[in-house]
């Protein structure tokens, strides 16, 4: 059995939580200049676990064993929100580091290989899952060189600045893995909600957002009768409504919907609102439901066009993203981890949220495994999750990286 | 029978027309420089008329009749809306000084007083009606003093530019005035849409606004289950759709309600909103219907706020605004007017709208005479009125002024 070092792996969190500490939580975004520094200490400890390290040219850092043999691939991002949590993704990273340390460390595994990563802006600053999309071939040069923050910086002005402009890209050599894990916090309340401390995650769910935009007729609030009316605001308003009675009708237990932005034009209580939008999405791990959903919306807005007076087109918000199963066997591996250190103390339950794993999901067995958010909080400075949390989930993923890698070389 | 010169007032109405004209609209609003000169323009004129003028503290350009006896007073603004239209307040300014001139020079009525007006900032760039609240006492010092435009000038600055802060402010001498009379366009479509060529204002409506307050939890829209969220935007989605089917049952014939404002925070599309706001304002001349509106209101949102989970505030946005009722025996006169130059093509009908009227309605008997708007447009450079309807307009006003000035004095 192998036995992860508790203070050892809390310590790492700590130290890697001063990088943009900001009260309780991080502001540590991609390409930062805390960001950036934050890698050169993660270097340094993957040194010091005796793995060869390689900071690329999209500013993923990457450790890879010395041992021979196929290897496990684990990581996740280091990056944060503008206002992260101080666990997130660096909790995948440092338990990814101190499974590997424990497995070098414990001598019947000592021989395994394990690759670890923390993948560059999951979170989105420039590019959502750049690291993780450019380490797969999943990128393209336009989408790079097109991709800026907020404050319209460029990525390629933010790699320049790094260093890292003439530095080699690394790519992944499918045939050097195994498997990929990644732990991260739920950053939901289903586990608190279950009263459960591990989520072994089955799928990370698809998610297709949709934007609508209502062109009716800008007017004067006093003196144009309703039945004049092209009144853009109450035809968002009845089609919003209409929407979520019918999803509620034709939702699965693990599918969310959510109207998250909302606007009229011109936005005063004394005007009829000539213009109005909206952004919906939803998201579940089974693509027929997407569908459903999906075509229930073009119904609807269907049938608003043709009721009027109000005008309404729809189209996608970026790319349709697909749903990705985790591997069942993998997950056996998890569920037995799991049952030896906290006997039925864990859950199998979909991602919500996506994450670098998605990305690795159609090239490599994947899996994942989740600790609980307090109060389901994430990106948040007020986001975190117990220590013993943080253990337990470490403990159990060491225990199925061993067994993963004894019954696959 | 007095009678109009068509030339003489569609030509006045275009040289006020220059003082901001901006493509088919104007830009004048109160106390910029081209309002300013328009002033000193407008005094030109009503001197020319006969009339002895005063330019007061406030900004009012009043020209007063020099004959003995009670006065009619005529009036309205010509101010503009930052985007306003070229009539809009100008023609009842304009038509009431074509009605003090013509009743000066017929024969019949050349002894007869009329007074007239252009009442300043009607529109509120600083702050609405305040030169005829100003004229009839109903203004505070307190809110003259706090009142700014939109880029932070003060009221007090203002008219310090534009040298009246030593000018006294005039006030009314309501035993001077047998009535007060304004023309105005119409503001909306019920005019065209009923064929008809002149409105006799019955009312003007009362106005009342609500703020709605949404609060709930902000929350990840992929991680956080549908029965765990407190989604301040469904709840007003769903609030406001509930307002709407309640008010269709219970509004009467000229009752308009309109959702103007709203707006979710954070405003992403993959965070469930955790605050959202709206405002609500509806408008009728019967104020029991006002009171059965804002009773549902307040019921809606007591039963939203037992259902939950998201808490709901609702406060009054500004004083609520009580129905002004124009004078019966003035609108006979109006309406005897109207048959005589238009029989059959006038109708009765509450103003959706606010006028400087509704500050004189409980002060002096009050009537309002409106001409159509070509395609219910207003408050936009597009706004505009047929030659004919101007004259017609102008016309009736002169006959009914005459036959009231004869009936009261």
């Amino acid at each position: 059995m192998v036995k992860i070092k508790p203070k050892r792996l809390l310590a790492d969190l700590h130290e890697l939580r001063k990088f943009g500490a900001c009260g309780k939580g991080v502001v540590r975004t991609a390409f930062s200049q805390v960001d950036l520094d934050s890698r050169q200490w993660l270097i340094g400890k993957m040194t010091e676990a005796g793995l060869h390290v390689q900071e690329d040219g999209i500013g993923n850092v990457i450790g890879y064993s010395r041992n021979s043999g196929q290897a496990l691939l684990m990581g996740s991002h280091t990056d944060t929100q503008p206002e992260g949590g101080w666990l997130d993704g660096s909790l995948g990273v440092i338990s990814a580091l101190e499974v590997a340390r424990t497995l070098l460390e414990s001598s019947n595994t000592q021989y395994r290989a394990v690759d670890i990563a923390s993948w560059m802006d999951e979170e989105g600053t420039f590019c959502g899952l750049l690291g993780s999309r450019s380490f797969c071939g999943k990128i393209s040069p336009e989408v790079i060189a097109n991709a800026k923050d907020r404050n319209g910086l460029t990525l390629t002005e933010a790699i320049h600045a790094a260093g890292l402009n003439e530095v080699p890209v690394a790519r992944i050599d499918p045939g050097r893995y195994v498997a990929y894990l990644e732990a991260h916090i739920e950053q939901g309340a289903r586990l608190v909600s279950a009263k459960k401390h591990i989520g072994v995650v089955t799928a990370i769910v698809g998610i297709r957002s949709f934007k609508l935009v209502f062109t009716g007729e800008q007017n004067h609030a006093g003196t144009t009768p309703m039945q004049l009316r092209k009144d853009a605001g109450m035809a968002l308003i009845r089609l919003a409504n209409d929407i979520d009675a019918v999803y509620r009708k034709i939702s699965g237990d693990t599918t969310v919907w959510t109207i998250g932005h909302v606007k009229f034009e011109p936005g005063s209580h004394s005007i009829v609102p000539g213009h109005a939008e909206m952004m919906l999405q939803f998201r579940d791990p089974d693509s027929r439901l997407l569908d459903r959903f999906e075509a229930a919306l073009y119904d609807l807005v269907a049938m608003g066009k043709k009721t009027g007076p109000v005008e309404i087109t729809i189209e996608p918000l970026g790319a349709p993203i697909p749903p990705a199963f985790m591997d069942d066997g993998l997950q056996e591996h998890i569920v037995r981890a799991a049952e030896t250190h906290a006997p039925g103390d864990w859950i199998c339950m979909p991602s919500g949220a996506g994450h670098d794993a998605m990305v690795f999901a159609d090239i490599l067995p994947t899996a994942m495994l989740f600790v609980p958010s307090i109060g389901g909080i994430s990106h948040n400075f007020a986001e975190d999750t117990k220590e013993e949390d943080i253990v337990l989930g470490c403990q159990v993923f060491a225990t199925a990286a061993a067994s993963i890698l004894k019954a696959h070389t």
